[in-house]
């Protein structure tokens, strides 16, 4: 028989069940904990407007402490035929406290219970996402620094374009996760907002302390309208992913340098073998695997936020169908977290062939600052260009440390304003 | 220590080795029947080419018949540390036979070894997708059959515009999971080609039995280029996808009419109560779970399609990216098989309330019906439209199962073709 | 014969020209006034570091300030042939001014020139939609005042669940369209940053005034590096499309919640006939089209997200490619921008059915309050829960203005804290 | 005022008809040949049950005849006003033959008039990408027959893998697009019926000549069900915009060869210089613009692949959010048709550099034959492997004609089975 927290006649067939549960054992093991702080933080507000007496509301914090210890370690399980995590807690408790675990739920439904563990777990990753974000930030700082004026070919279209450095490409991921941990900073304050107390969307008959309630699980504040709480399901997981796409994608931008970059024909960085794997079939492989699944990771994050976009094509009100748009999130907020935890390894890991980089910057590279230094002797610009382009064969071989140092514009080689960019990544 | 097939050194550390296995165990658990299967057809295509003696062979392929059976049975575990479902069949080999079994990859690499597994797991959930699509669609003929001329209201824009009746309602999802199920043999027919002998995407130095290989495993062609049979992966993935996404497409409009027509207020409608959930809060809710998931099967495809389509933006030969495809392919293929399942029992299990469907067709629902009686007597329709219109309050209620009877042209109410329909489904 | 702004030996062909165009030309001229702007920006910048001398800077200056005034009335066109809008206006100021013409293109590219007018349309267009969705949130919010304690059922799965009112459903807009407003709040802060200066993705070999520059277009800050400016395009778009999507999905709410309230079998709300549309076959329909293609503005705009999130799967640098991010952002800002402005009117023109509303709540809804009741007097929820469920038949009808009026949970139909809403969207 | 079939009053406001009417103008013009097509058969069926006298008929076939050949030119507008290109062809039929025009909507609705001509414009454009996916597979065909047996590195993760030749590259994409235009094939065949004469959704009070209609415009059969012939809607287009995207994917990896390939680094391939373009700033640019916007045809068809699979979440029944499948349609079959139509000229264009990737192939890349040769020899190939991979630095440089002349197994480079390939584009 399935345990389920309503009256249940006749019982679903085992496929019904297997088909309604989905997932949700696996996922909401993940969320236990933040489910326990949501729990505890409903019955001390139970307790402020004198629903619950003060000694039932002690044994149940303290039974949901134990819980909460359990759960975090791993070693709070959901039973096989336990609908979800939700049942298996009140479950839990009424098994520790008999009749006491029973009066948990007053005024409170699953429908705001899980939107108060989801949104707790989306704050919580979207912390990770932004420390990790800023991490990897640093050390692309500090390899920009130790090669700031090492020279390296620029590329647009992927052909050889002007001459660059080490510096500015790896201050162009330096100031890209500094962005883009941003972007979770802004994503957080967002949805900061508690739905705890909305129930199943249009509140209850109990003057609940949502105020309070939403101080103690530290949110920024109460998300007012039930059935706005309701519809923010989905919407939120929705700005949630998009934080995390941005970094995917900036970890696309540097995975796609490095595995081009890895080619033999480039040659310009190496990972570290600890990095690469090889062949079942070709014994000279070695192959920059790590690089290229991390390439994968946006396109993960985008086909959740697509899922989740297509699932709540919906009216108001509570939904089944919401349910559904556990699994992408999660499913895309842990392959974020993990995939940016590599990255700083990766760049700490990378071998750069100097004498290559600098090999591969040729005589027509040189034309744009050719151009320009005409522009300043008093030929217009558009002149200066043609007349360039008309002799770019008896471009002879400048220096590409001249060509660099001059490259003065803020930003640029010669002024890559890397004090800036630690600043920003040291919060 | 783990377990691959090519020289490790350095190793890998755990987290690398995580994040390079992903979910590969749990769904290379799948696949290990198709993976054993293409193993076979390669041993013996080897032999056919004199590159096995013939006991090797009969060894090696009473081996692998047995890791079969042991995999159908889902006995055949992936050791942990293994590298995926390919290392664990050459090692499995070669811990049954010894020497032998490292002879098995001769001529073949993992990448046409787990393009041909794909493959075959493809063609055969597609097959399972045709059956249980013109079973669904059985099931909804069978209803259209018995409630044939049963009147119900038609909808446009969710307005009320002509009487219709339950047969044309049903029969609608008859000729839709007909359709499905063809688009399912079609897509069969397409990707029905064989990858194996293709090696890395380059062949190999050996004359390999190619044509007898895809003859063995049922294939109905070979693929011919190797680079290509690199190409197609994912390629192939989405044309599955799509033709999947078909099935649920039509799923979540049943499910939309489902749920819309059980609606207190239309009321045409009832789940059984075996197909619907409780509230943890509402003591009076039953609620349309089954129908409200399944309509987000076809979120769940349209994202799975999405990220593949993103994953492969690559140049040609095989890049670990790849490997990316595999979550949301079988991901999307076990939601859509799951869910069809369920349609015919859903269907069977619904309640048809007559009285309130009939109540619901009302008198300015037969205006069409006069304006085309109008036309008939010579008015021009355009003008028969706006004399109807003009007059619209006039309209004294008609009989409706007078306008279904008369509503003749083929496909309508009273001209259903249902034979036609039930031939395309007794497939 | 095309304009270009480079040496062009052999000329394109027409398909190729037409191919590589795309939908630029009738794109750029929405995006002209942008591009002045920052053309003009560039020349002070310039005039500052002195490439310009105090006379050219001022008949520059005054060129651009003619053709903006041109640009904004719609009656600067881009010539045919001519290949983008920034030749346009380099060719512009050359026919006018001769040789200073072809000095504005100094120390830029066209590479940060359309980054910078992108971007200056992106903020404009966010802010545009901020005050709209306060606009539509306001609307909303006098609804909500003005039907404040107007008796509604309120549903879940669709299924009719507790009383609830017409106050709380408008505020629950009211409180989503402030959130949407402040996430472009928030999203215009994250993309602030002027691209101006950084060229072709390298800077030049001058020391351009960006931070002047950056100054007088308003901007936040400097993008400081150029590799980053290049990596933003796309990247950027995606945020501003994702606020916009935000913005559709409260739409895509709101607008179903119209489409089946409006219903026959509903009957709470009606469109007015100024927002309908009727049928070419059917005398007796009146649709709720506007309604039904507001539906479809989040569709429009996670199609357009998704498209820009394929195209920049790409390596670091400008690349050809960024280019097609250009259509799917426009599009997809403009009909979002479209769209949110008709909401206030179809808000306005909404008549509620008091009467059906208060018809449609019927005795089981009122279980959850008796439930609660039963608690406070001392039962665990959980039996109260069951018990209620056991006598629902016996639930005889209860008074829903007193059921509404003691749900005094925060938000809930006592208590809509309409003025903290009513404070945030009065920014 | 507003021209418009039904009766209108109040008017619509201009913002408000604008939102409705969004690009219809401009696709429907594209679409009134199709429109005009489907509007005669639709006269002559009604003509056949005798709902329209001979004459009648007659005058109806000629001034529609006149009608399809203006708007086959490219000289049939719809006016300023027009609700759609179905309200302008009524209007002009009425303006010609007066009274008649107003009764050729008999039987029909706008609905099944809409699938009707949309159907017939995907058929179209499926018929000219299946000619136009075989011309470009024999482009390369041609290009593989050329150059069968010459030498160039085979890569898989982008490093150097076996040696392998522009012959056995060539042919993939030769399978890939004869692949891609069965997909077409099999495209058509699968949505190749005919919805003429459902109506709104529920068909008509008349028998109308369905069977022979749908012979008349050629299509493979009646499209039966009329509530499965508006849910066809999206859900066929989906399907056709998947058989675009299979060549688009094909195109992209063509496309991301030709621009990895004609990198300074790589130096395989040059694009013609007509189809290149050069840079505003950079004098010394050759961009491959063509290649890389080909690119952006797979993203431009997954984008709008999604909107549509976003739109039809909806119930039974035509609703307009319907009309809003339309643009994405329309963009990406055009797109793709562009993009494609210019493939054969870009794969004749290309000149390849037989010295580059020749000397390419070094040492390692031999490996892979040499651990075969040994396990011919005896040595278990996973012995061999390893074998092999410890003595890497004393692999000498072996011979690459030697090397592919060896490489016979079916498909690779000794066997490319060119006839085969011809004979399958040779349809």
């Amino acid at each position: 028989m399935s345990a389920v927290l309503w009256a249940n006649k006749p019982a679903l067939n085992d496929a019904v069940m297997e088909f309604l549960a989905g997932e949700d054992a696996r996922l909401d093991a993940v969320l236990l904990p933040y489910d326990l702080l949501g729990t505890r933080a409903h019955v001390r507000a139970l307790a402020l407007r004198e629903l619950l007496p003060a000694d039932d509301t002690q044994a149940l914090t303290k039974a949901i402490d134990a819980l909460l210890e359990q759960a975090r370690a791993g070693r709070l399980a959901i039973p096989t035929g336990t609908e979800d995590g939700h049942t298996a807690i009140e479950l839990a408790l009424t098994e520790r406290l008999g009749e006491l675990g029973k009066r948990v739920h007053l005024g409170r439904s699953r429908n705001d219970q899980v939107l108060t563990a989801l949104r707790l777990y989306m704050l919580d990753m979207l912390r990770k996402l932004a420390v990790r974000s800023r991490s990897a930030g640093r050390t692309a700082l500090e390899l920009a620094s130790r090669f700031e004026l090492t020279p390296m070919p620029g590329y647009t279209h992927m052909q050889r374009a002007v001459p660059s450095t080490i510096g500015l490409w790896m201050a162009s991921f330096a100031e890209a996760f500094a962005d883009d941990a941003d972007c979770c900073d802004l994503t957080i304050n967002w949805l900061n907002s508690c739905p705890l107390g909305t129930a199943a969307g249009y509140g209850v008959n109990l003057p609940l302390a949502r105020d309070e309630a939403a101080r103690e699980l530290r949110f920024g504040r109460v998300q007012i309208n039930p059935m706005y709480a309701q519809a923010s399901r989905g919407k939120f997981e929705l700005q949630a992913l998009t934080a995390a796409w941005q970094i995917a994608q900036t970890m696309r931008r540097l995975a796609w340098d490095i595995v081009l970059f890895s080619t033999a024909e480039f040659g310009f960085v190496a990972c570290d073998s600890a990095l690469t794997t090889g062949s079942s079939i070709m014994p000279n492989k070695r192959n920059p695997d790590v690089a290229e699944l991390l390439r994968t990771c946006a396109p993960a994050l985008a086909g959740a936020m697509n899922e989740i976009q297509q699932i709540i094509a919906l009216p108001s009100g509570y939904h089944r169908d919401l349910q559904a748009t556990k699994p992408p999130l999660m499913r895309g907020l842990q392959t974020a977290t993990a995939a940016i935890g590599l990255v700083p390894q990766l760049l700490a890991s990378l071998h750069f062939d100097e004498g290559r980089m600098l090999a591969a910057i040729d005589g027509p590279m040189f034309a744009t600052d050719r151009a320009v230094e005409l522009a300043c002797q008093g030929v217009p610009f558009r002149d200066a260009h043609h007349a360039v382009h008309a002799q770019l064969d008896q471009l002879e071989n400048a220096d590409p440390v001249q060509s660099i140092a001059a490259r003065t514009s803020p930003g640029a080689c010669a002024d890559l304003r890397l004090d800036e960019l630690r600043e920003r990544l040291s919060k």
